[in-house]
């Protein structure tokens, strides 16, 4: 293990790929390793980049870490599937091996996939994004499909934003952008050859006009596929990183954000208690099954769970 | 609150949406009113309407239920929106306005928004299902975005899950549906003019190949805008319903589904506690701090907030 931490600040990536596998399996060496590194962390800025599947994230996300690459930072890549409970990982695909960056030395690519019903995502992302802060990365893209509560709270997490929008996925999608509007700091028109970019991308800057933030999202036509809108699109984060800085709204964010990173742990925690105190005796089946046959009624059954856990 | 009770048994709609509303506002008279009345529900059942964004859910959902209809059965309709947390209902809209079905009195139509950042959109939506079943709707469709956890949960709840598919959604929708694969009891391949409509029905076909239970999932090609597929979906239900029934899968199902409702139920009580603890005192707020400026660590947080809850 104390090799293990010693290779981790050597930039050893594949001390930080165990690392990270040991600390999702709760392996409490693992936790005491971050434990004892972590006040080495903290410097990495962390960019989630989020939209609907088949907006080209995955693209976009290599183009922009190759062209952060060209200012010989260190970067790491996270790609969190929402299909995970199911699947394994489905959607993102092993972006290990799906990504030509693998091979560079200053990057490191890690897939988060099923890390069980228990909504961990967030706790495993939270644990990957401190070990490669730790390892020493400048940059880490959190990369992620923008549907669901916990996709939702993982991009939250982020000091900036990007959500990555494409012409034409129907009404549904347009729908869907009035509640993400909120979280995007920055916003990517992808594919913006397509019919309609340019009504999609007026669309966003009319739902922006209503933003009451000191900082105004800027809406950037890219297509990522051909590299072009790259580089206006990483201006834009390191002026968002700076304005985070200098109006003090990053260091607030960053609590805020580690409140409820915190208090999903805590959550998961007790989940696992609680799931130990009610199977060992089967009396989460059996209290079910009453209810199922109306011998019993939801609110009674779980107030008779509370008080086996003790809590009131 | 007498009077709600009595008129929501003589089949008043308005009675039954004030209740809904009352017990999603957590009003212990709510409650109290769905304990004693709980034994006469269980007769509902339960069908789950789920697929991506721009798949045509809520059209088919309405023909679905305008077939039922012809039945003369009493039919609810709840729609789920997984984007309330943040915009109070935004990607299936205001459904009880945007349905004709709405002037039949057999019928109820229930918009679920904003429950906070809880994930109590399951709790709702149980609430909401045991209150329609109550009212003595013998059908009850779920309608939801089939992306994230939470959206998840509610369809596995279902008695039957309808898994509506689309041609041509890009390559992120196809890995999806090997997440989804295993919830739907029924596939649709809705807008089957579309180009691609019989390779998407084969390629679920060949996935569904793999499947090992005892009941094989059709896969229904549909135009629901045209009717077209309706009746023949309406059978599979029905198929379906019997067979849950014969084999004995749908008491089992309902179990679990209940044992899953259940947790849920209890997890969003402990976090409501969790919040009132740790608020009261700041507690969350000053260890955020101390960790994001590395004087603390996570572990160590975490920590700290269970001895705070007594909680081992």
């Amino acid at each position: 293990m104390e090799n293990i931490k010693e290779k981790l600040l050597n930039g050893n990536k594949r001390a930080a790929a165990r690392l990270i596998t040991l600390a999702e399996n709760g392996d409490p060496q693992a936790a005491n390793i971050i434990k004892d590194l972590y006040a080495k962390s903290g410097n990495a800025f962390v960019i989630g980049v989020t939209g609907p599947p088949g907006a080209g994230k995955s693209t976009l996300t290599d183009k922009l870490v190759k062209a952060i690459r060209l200012k010989n930072k260190k970067v790491g890549v996270i790609a969190v599937d929402p299909t995970s409970p199911f699947t394994g990982g489905a959607i993102l695909g092993d972006r290990v091996r799906m990504s030509d960056l693998n091979t560079d030395s200053g990057v490191f690519i890690r897939s988060m996939g099923a890390r069980g019903n228990l909504g961990g995502i967030s706790e495993a992302t939270g644990i990957a994004t401190d070990i490669l802060d730790i390892f020493g990365c400048d940059y880490i893209f959190i990369e992620t499909v923008g549907v669901g509560q916990s996709e939702i709270d993982i991009v939250k997490s982020c000091d900036t934003t990007l959500m990555v929008m494409v012409p034409g996925l129907g009404d549904d999608i347009q729908a869907l952008k009035a509640g993400i509007m909120e979280i995007g700091d920055i916003f990517v028109v992808n594919k913006a050859d397509r019919d309609g970019a340019r009504k999609t991308a007026r669309e966003i800057g009319a739902m922006l006009s209503y933003k009451t933030s000191d900082w105004t999202p800027p809406v950037i036509m890219a297509e990522a596929v051909n590299s072009e809108g790259i580089n206006e699109i990483i201006e834009s984060i390191l002026n968002h990183k700076t304005y985070m800085k200098t109006s003090g709204s990053g260091m607030n964010r960053r609590i805020e954000n580690k409140k409820n990173e915190l208090l999903s742990i805590v959550r998961e925690k007790i989940h696992k208690k609680l799931l130990e105190k009610t199977h060992d005796d089967k009396l989460l089946e059996l209290l079910s099954k009453e209810v199922v046959e109306r011998k019993n009624n939801p609110y009674s059954a779980v107030e008779t769970i509370l008080n086996r856990l003790n809590i009131k």
